[in-house]
């Protein structure tokens, strides 16, 4: 629902340039939902006609087929139709789409820094409108990634260009910077029952 | 990412009928991504060749147009090319689809009774595989709906059918019979900042 703001900051902004003032979101914690919420906001995002490029950059259950497979099909929509708006999907672990490197051998960590130096590129091009950021908290707690540079690249990036940013444990500096952080926290899980994932609900 | 069961119940099942054992998913909470995840969890349904029902009870920012408009265009790419699967969506503050009373001077609590009637209907049926209801937490902590009911109901249903349920402080009823519950907080919200929702993000 639309929430009223609690307060007015002085920020010499007008209510509307407030209101389309670019975000930057993180779902973090460790339950369900994070990346789902994301591709969530993805829906919404190609619906308003939003450029919107993916980036995973850890291996995920089945790469996350389902999504991957959904929103390939919703941008051929848009190629066919010009209904909504383009989407493209970039994995680490094979081998990023635009680089000729095949992945099978590679360096996760120098894969995974190749993923940053490109979204630095097209954030600085203002390539697209929205970009999921994929479990993009790992590289940087594992050490690969300098969450400040993170911090800052997103603070400093020009335009209007939204970040959403999935994964546990992000890193205190990103959180800061963020406009919307929602901690997703488990209750009750059909794993602590015995049950194992199934298709269709976990991938 | 897949996990491994914690314990192995004694349920007389084998992990094959675990796997494949129909859930109830519930996403509370204060905070953002519940509903949003929810459709996310829809496209994996859709990739899967699932059925999905979605009934939105309450009125949301703009009916959350963006999602809706985006799982009726993949709807009809599984109509015109056969990928996928058929999702319907249905809402109630302007009359149910299936309904054909128009629903400006409605009594909202009747029309709750009336979804939850024909949800009953349909999972008697087996009609869906996927139920997506939508803010359904509220009509029962407005005391239009009974959450025994919808316990009894959705624990004894007949067949394979996923159901998830979204919305604020659902009902304990409902949580105890749940496979999987996740609550959303909210950690940092714009609005706290004094900006209002935008297009693309909050619809």
């Amino acid at each position: 629902m639309q929430g009223k703001p609690l307060t007015v900051p002085d920020d010499g902004l007008t209510t509307k340039q407030r209101r389309n003032r670019p975000l930057v979101i993180v779902h973090t914690g460790p339950g369900k939902g994070k990346s789902t919420a994301a591709f969530g906001l993805a829906l919404r995002g190609w619906n308003q006609g939003w450029d919107i490029g993916v980036f995973q950059f850890v291996k995920s259950a089945k790469w996350r087929i389902g999504e991957q497979t959904a929103l390939e099909a919703l941008a051929a929509v848009h190629a066919e139709t010009g209904q909504g708006g383009p989407i493209e999907w970039h994995k680490m672990g094979s081998g990023w789409s635009w680089s000729r490197k095949e992945g099978s051998d590679e360096d996760h960590a120098v894969a995974a820094q190749e993923g940053w130096a490109e979204i630095k590129r097209r954030l600085a091009d203002e390539q697209h409108t929205l970009y999921v950021l994929d479990e993009f908290t790992y590289p940087m707690k594992w050490g690969w990634i300098d969450p400040v540079d993170v911090a800052e690249t997103l603070r400093d990036r020009p335009g209007t260009q939204h970040v959403i940013i999935t994964g546990r444990d992000c890193a205190p500096e990103v959180l800061e910077i963020a406009d919307l952080v929602t901690e997703m926290t488990k209750i009750k899980h059909p794993f602590d029952a015995g049950q194992k994932g199934q298709k269709g609900i976990e991938w």
